[in-house]
């Protein structure tokens, strides 16, 4: 067949339909609004108006695309970390599970409030009390051991307030951002202080991101052969702990690049925020405000209480956001709706 | 404008001339060899069928775009690391650099040696030395400043051998190889024993391959304000080694991923290669063996030098590989230019 003389008889039906679909793609895409669950304000303002500055090839806020660096802390940001972190939520059930194992466990702090479901003494867990749960629950197997508890306690665990698994509880808007951003030639990164083997687990089904996109706290493991199979065993051992400065040091370690954007909502966040500001050109921080008890919790400044016991949430953080020009989003009043399960 | 209406008839010349330049491409790509500067031979024919294998939807071994993973060492496998590493060149630079403002390094070991080129105390330089000029050189300053030094010496420093920029002493049948995996879906990614953060000052223009797709050996940074300005500054500590079983262990720490094919040449890459293999399905194994003095050099086994002398080299590594099934290249027979500017 001489494929230049066939063509343009073939092209006229072949391109009315391609271009019809382009068209009709087209129309669809007009008709989508942009991040369909936040109300109209200055929060879902800036990040449209970010998005547009350095996207515009002719602005002097363009950013190359390889550029484009989005990172988002995950608890309290991207899902409900209230009243207790999912990760903990596993680490005691791990507790209970292996408890038969470990009959001392019964007379044995930190072991005995989890077991006995001491809500007082575990809500004064200190550090190193969590060092111990950590070592018991999170190490002493190999990798692909750890990644299949998770997948297992993932798949089955529910949340007691929503009735729902945890996986349910990611913020339908910031979802809609992450996509946004994506949409808009963005990588997106989740820097979370919870544990990056935990996250990765679960990252891309939940959140479209995949696990060499997740940044987050280490512990260290240890090349061995095990009936000639080489394995990566968990040692009991923290490696690397990416929460407050420690998250610049990490977007830097794996990503190498300095982010236009992120997300976060403590003070674990805070330094992350700071490095992004630091970068020339249009940046955008965000800070999400649990102020909203009716549909998720509110807690921190939201909750009137005073410094001393909003921790994580301070005040300070606040002030220093309205100090420097982040954005604070309500979940109330920016957020049509949080779940979507709600919709 | 009725756009539905007007299509069709827009559509066969633009059809047309879309799908002539369809036509074109198709036949310029059928034109094109695959890895054009290898010779026939086993090692080219071990990289084209486990292509075949992972790409073949309808085959046993096929793999999902997002789970193919190649990784690759640098020094020795992608570009010439002899007689001395790049990096280490960089090092003794800046020691000499650096030298006026330490009259003292005149006296001190191992300054001294460096200044008076002496290259038998250099060639038996110790761990800790090496340490001593490491916190010398490349700490004590921020992330940037050292980038844009290593930046300064990449455009200007030549190889007083081949007198080329290092940054040409690259393998281009491996450009190749990464060039043709990367156009059948793969993620390329260095795995390098040497630093991370030098590396990557240079990777996306010499290999193609974004700073986040580089995965190497650190040293502590600190997050610091400096005059209201946040910075990370490098501290004169080692953080982490990737090499030997640093190399799976990165590789799990950075991706999360198991490679499918491993490109390695020394025994620094051994565990990374057996943690390739140690996966299911088509996995692809290959070591550079440095066979060709002529055109680059020949060491280790090739040499023909007693196991003592060959170090990170040795006859057991190569053993190993037959015993595994790991394919090794032949620098002088397989390859039928090693760089660019020989063609």
């Amino acid at each position: 067949m001489n494929f230049y003389l066939e063509v343009p008889r073939l092209s006229c039906a072949l391109a009315a339909v391609m271009l019809l679909a382009l068209g009709l793609t087209q129309k669809a895409n007009a008709q989508t609004p942009t991040l369909p669950s936040w109300n109209d304000g200055p929060a879902k303002q800036a990040i449209v108006s970010f998005v547009k500055d350095v996207t515009d090839k002719s602005g002097t806020k363009y950013v190359e695309p390889q550029d484009r660096i989005a990172t988002f802390d995950q608890d309290g940001t991207l899902w409900v970390e209230h009243p207790l972190y999912t990760q903990a939520m596993f680490a005691f059930a791990r507790v209970h599970e292996l408890a038969s194992q470990h009959p001392e466990w019964k007379q044995q702090e930190p072991f005995k409030a989890v077991l006995t479901n001491d809500r007082a003494a575990m809500g004064k867990f200190s550090e190193s009390d969590w060092e111990v749960i950590l070592a018991a629950t999170h190490a002493g197997m190999t990798t692909e051991a750890f990644q299949e508890l998770v997948k297992q306690r993932m798949a089955t665990a529910k949340d007691p307030r929503f009735h729902q698994p945890y996986t349910e509880l990611v913020y339908q808007p910031m979802l809609e951002v992450m996509e946004y951003l994506r949409a808009n030639g963005f990588k997106t990164y989740i820097v979370t202080g919870g544990g990056q083997e935990f996250v990765r687990v679960y990252s891309q089904q939940v959140y479209g991101i995949p696990p060499e996109q997740v940044v987050g706290s280490s512990i260290l493991t240890k090349y061995e052969v095990q009936d000639g199979k080489p394995v990566l065993m968990r040692e009991p051992k923290v490696f690397f702990v990416d929460d407050q400065t420690g998250k610049p040091i990490g977007i830097n370690l794996f990503i190498g690049k300095r982010p236009y954007a992120a997300f976060g909502n403590s003070t674990g966040d805070q330094q992350m925020l700071e490095w992004t500001q630091a970068g020339p050109g249009a940046r955008l921080m965000m800070l999400v405000l649990h102020d909203d008890p009716q549909r998720e919790y509110a807690y921190g400044p939201a909750a009137g209480l005073p410094e001393s016991k909003v921790g994580t949430f301070s005040q300070a953080l606040y002030d220093e956001a309205e100090a420097k020009g982040w954005t604070v989003i309500s979940m109330k009043k920016d957020w049509k709706y949080i779940f979507a399960f709600e919709k």
